[in-house]
């Protein structure tokens, strides 16, 4: 039914235009859209808090990234900026200013027999799961990513686009829960000298001592992560020394913390990798605040 | 407007038990269904003909072990098969029975607020493209596939499931496309001793001299093809000489004749390779004829 808990759903005009709040209770894809039969389309996931979203624009030129590289036309990112007000102004209204959620941003190549684009936009609650994440960290699993991109594909390859092909990361999340694991990192190799890359809808952070963080080089088959864009911001800002460098398995295991980052979940730390418990740091506190600082307390001016 | 053109829906119950035939006017899938948000599910496409589907054994297998390697419920196929002939029923009701068609199940991991996978199968027509490319070829571009699969990640990953991860086969096609061909053969390397490995959605076919058939080896990113193993068994029987074994671009530009060969479109002939054409072969009419018997003509026996 729809009421003060369904989910909210705005359907938009491909090229902008009129918007439509769409009844919950009634599905709004077509078997024919691109979606649906290739999962030829992109998103963004993006944090609801106080009514806003948080790190907007690194978001709106990744989704920008990813149409272009997809070969959708050029989304009208003010009319995608404008649904989201008046979905959080409904969000707002209809759960209150405190109420924290998640706004995903779809568009795909749309149904086969019109030929348009299709595009909406949903704010839903944050799952349980993600909350106890976030609160008390995640056991992981490190998997080799399973294919490792050729240089002579960049040319026609949309490498660096947030598509909706995620099969792969879900087989990987199945294999590591029915090993008593919580979520997954990809590394290239196998072993403790494996490099990391990414992990299946996050991105690796390690804290060394002596104020310094690393995440894995993006590029490839790592996404730009939106999340870690922003909490090197903020930790440079605060005398941190961030770095992003090819880093192992074994580099893992020697931080003092390992972070998985992303826009919702924001920071969940590794407690175990592979089995071997990752105590606690010292400035756990600190890096939490730093990190809820950077992505969910400002939004950045329009770069 | 739902009539005697439009597509025929059915909406399974993904346990078994009712079905319910869809208005095609009507949108059907749910915004957090895991087709639309990760491309979380698989399907099978099959031709119609004569108020039948062609080669339905080895696709219920291929389904059976894509649902498999995704980690799904495994799908009743006796219950597939009769709301194939229910929906089967319909449209030769409603089109007749010399209508052709392509039938097409999906079956995907469900909506994420209700944890039910979703099934569902169409029958619809088959467009004005794959008719032509029937009859008059297809020009042909090689592309780097792009990615390797690593050996390691064979045990968690699905690399055998046929999946509605397409969003990098869509990206090779429109960039195709935008340089005068018509479809892509996927390479592993770059040049004339590039190893081939599978058309974007066919299997390449190489006719040789003297009676013999070469198809790619299988497996890895290599899907396994229904119409090819089809084709093979027929070849066979006929006396030709079928083997799958390594095929290069030369082998390609070398042999009689080159085909992509797939459940609907059935044999393009690829007419040009990277811009190099190719003749059409003494014995066209032969290898057309053959293909369309051994999938067309017969349903096989079931395994």
């Amino acid at each position: 039914m729809a009421g003060t808990t369904a989910p909210i759903i705005f359907i938009l005009e491909p090229f902008g235009g009129s918007l439509r709040r769409h009844n919950a209770s009634l599905p709004s894809l077509f078997w024919d859209d691109a979606a649906v039969t290739r999962g030829d389309g992109i998103f963004e996931t993006l944090l609801v808090r106080r009514g806003r979203v948080c790190n907007e624009e690194r978001h709106a030129r990744r989704f920008e990234a990813s149409a272009r590289e997809l070969g959708l036309p050029a989304p009208d990112l003010d009319y995608w900026r404008g649904a989201t007000r008046e979905a959080l102004a409904a969000w707002v209204a209809e759960r209150g200013e405190d109420a924290e959620g998640k706004c995903v941003w779809t568009y795909t190549h749309g149904r086969a027999s019109t030929g348009y684009p299709s595009a909406w936009l949903t704010i839903t609650e944050i799952g349980p799961e993600q909350r106890e994440q976030r609160e008390h960290g995640v056991r992981v699993l490190t998997l080799p990513r399973g294919f490792t991109v050729d240089e002579q594909a960049r040319e026609w390859m949309a490498t660096g686009a947030k598509t909706l092909n995620y099969a792969a990361a879900m087989s990987a999340l199945r294999y590591a829960r029915a090993r008593g694991c919580d979520d997954v990192i990809y590394t290239h190799g196998a072993g403790e000298q494996a490099r990391v890359l990414e992990g299946v809808t996050s991105t690796v952070i390690a804290v060394k001592k002596n104020g310094k963080m690393r995440t894995p080089t993006p590029g490839g088959t790592v996404l730009h992560g939106t999340t870690q864009a922003a909490l090197f911001d903020a930790a440079q800002a605060a005398g941190w020394r961030c770095k992003a460098k090819d880093l192992t398995v074994a580099d893992l295991l020697a931080a003092e913390s390992v972070w998985l980052v992303s826009s919702v979940r924001l920071a969940a730390r590794v407690t175990s990798l592979n089995g071997e418990k990752l105590p606690a740091p010292a400035n756990e506190a600190e890096i939490r605040e730093l990190i809820e600082k950077a992505v969910a307390g400002i939004n950045p001016p329009r770069g």
